[in-house]
């Protein structure tokens, strides 16, 4: 096999995204070595580039190299020393790592937990923060396997009422949704590159303001993780560039070029460009009868859609069709929601009105190979109504 | 600033090296997703080649999503566990380094120390394990900081006789020296993309064999690394295929274009490459009245060179001349050899006769306009020969 045969998908999975040819055109720009003068200025603007879509002017904001897991970890090995009490929020597969990750790091975990498909609530995580001192609360602001946008005002609130840290995965909000961390006093948050900021994967943007820095550098015990030990990533990151580990290059130039894409597009108008296309697509789908994983519509991520899947319909075979008719990627379920939901992920390049409409047809079409009933064409024509209105 | 304008340099550091235009290519093909039916044929593929190029049959091989460093802390934080007795070899930045990480990882460490640039003696580490039960013996193959090829085949057979597993860096031997995975009998083997193996950095191959994996799967206590715990990796790269973490996928077709390559080349000719111009290296470099900080040739890596710096010369303006005149990339020491060697780098697709050439006269220039006094037209004139001869 060569990756010259390889062939081109339209993803609208739950990531990676597609991906702007500019992005593929850096990323493939020759090598430097990862201490050349150019590559440090370019490693300025990168971070200067994520603090603007992390909406902050943390000091200490990076790409982690690694996936938006290794974000994750790095918050939890950072924040966490053993017996730290951390209350965890989960209502989904991410929710769950959140916490596992914080219980492999030491931590005694208080979860709170719903049902997977709704958010989760802020008057429960307050209620966990009165049962004893507690280091960091970790929630997930976008969770991918049930497509809920979870409302963080609450939880922050509670938090820092309690001393408590916050740590926020925005892996599937960052680059579509708002995130804002200095606005909504995030202390920590992380993020992933293959989802809503259209790179390819590989890359953890992370930031931290200097409240969680603190706490990392007055820890009693050393960070366990050397590759993740921010204070040792703060020194090559940092002005004074001392050496840790071989960067990332060319997923640096593409991350680069990605984030000047969102730059130039504007924050905002991506922002409404990924609701837009979301009320189109949920448009179309409530037209063919089906319905939304989550029931309420101000709970609806935009860059993931859950879908679930009709009674009688076997949709790994819906999700093979799309993908060997059309070339179309739409991920399944994820744990409880396993066979039950479709997740469609609408973001960064991959959120086009065509693509919309592109799905809906070819959904329609392997929905009638499995004998479901749709009413014909309803679907693009709702979106389409939505889209001229 | 913008990628487009970046220089394209001859890389002849510590690393990254220069990379093939049909890596570049492979790059910067379109996205799949990560559990794509044509990408997890690429995954397998790209396994195989591993397997190749390690010279092992290990079913556990495969790429991590981290740079060669998250390969170091990989192969530490699956086999140590709190209070194991962990036996490092340490002569150099690197050795230093495994051992931080063992330390970080609860181990008890006993390190066995020589001069920096010197191999470590097998019977000072024999005579380390005989002093308790020892878990592993973890030894730095190619130590990049010293320039020093480690012999392995006494440290691997006392660390058997005692029981105890072997870690080994291959990060700057793979690919261009023979590391023999298999027939050498090592247990665990991790190295890094950006070396010899000339594919860009932000992955790191690791190969473990069944008796590592068996140490791993009766552990008491769980890896403390969700992200780099080899049973959950083991799941996705494996048949089951089970989401883990999402691949970096491109890095992933530009690892296998890579290893692609090498196969085309064939491993012994690629080392022969190496060997040679190593070689040739070395008399230019002593021709010009300089000398090699390792003393023994056999003991010289042939991917990274280490020159001692002439009396008097300002190494740091020699890099910058090198850099600003020729687009030529070198390395300068780290840690006790900071300032008194520079680490000349002759990896994969960097390591050819022109590079040799070049650098050996463009080095006459910078040397000279450090009011350095050469031999003139010495350095080139004696590679040269050694080439036609």
């Amino acid at each position: 096999m060569t990756t010259e045969k390889l062939p081109r998908r339209i993803l609208l999975g739950p990531g990676p995204s597609n991906v702007d040819d500019r992005v593929y055109e850096a990323m493939s720009r020759p090598l430097m070595g990862h201490l050349d003068p150019e590559f440090l200025v370019l490693m300025d603007e990168c971070q200067e580039l994520l603090r603007h879509v992390f909406g902050t002017r943390n000091r200490m904001t990076i790409p982690i190299s690694g996936t938006g897991s290794a974000g994750m970890e790095a918050a939890a090995v950072n924040v966490i020393e053993p017996g730290d009490r951390v209350v965890v929020a989960v209502a989904g597969v991410f929710g769950v790592r959140l916490a596992e990750q914080a219980r492999r790091n030491g931590a005694e975990v208080v979860t709170v937990e719903t049902e997977w498909g709704t958010p989760i609530d802020a008057g429960a995580v307050a209620e966990a923060l009165r049962d004893g001192p507690t280091k960091a609360v970790a929630v997930v602001h976008a969770e991918t396997s049930t497509g809920v946008l979870q409302p963080l005002e609450g939880i922050i609130e509670a938090a820092h009422d309690n001393g408590a840290l916050v740590i926020v995965d925005a892996v599937t909000s960052i680059g579509g949704h708002p995130v804002d961390v200095d606005a909504r006093e995030i202390d920590l948050c992380y993020a992933g590159t293959q989802k809503c900021l259209s790179c390819p994967p590989g890359l953890a943007p992370f930031t931290m303001n200097d409240r969680a820095l603190e706490v990392i550098t007055s820890r009693q015990v050393p960070v366990r993780s050397w590759y993740l030990d921010m204070s040792l990533l703060a020194n090559y990151w940092g002005s004074d560039r001392v050496y840790h580990h071989t960067a990332p290059v060319s997923m640096i130039y593409a991350l680069h070029e990605a984030l000047s894409i969102i730059v130039e597009e504007g924050m905002q108008a991506r922002a409404e460009r990924h609701h837009r296309n979301h009320l189109a697509f949920v448009a179309g789908v409530e037209a063919m009868g089906m319905k939304m994983q989550v029931d309420d519509p101000a709970q609806r991520l935009w860059s993931l859609n859950a879908v679930v899947v009709p009674d009688g319909v076997d949709e790994a075979a819906v999700r093979g069709a799309l993908l060997n008719g059309h070339g179309i990627e739409i991920g399944g379920g994820l744990g409880p929601l396993a066979g039950k939901i479709w997740r469609v992920g609408l973001m960064g390049a991959s959120s086009t009105s065509n693509n919309v409409l592109l799905l809906l047809a070819a959904l329609e079409g392997a929905l009638k190979m499995q004998g479901h009933t749709v009413p014909m064409g309803a679907g693009v024509a709702a979106a389409v109504e939505f889209f001229v209105a």
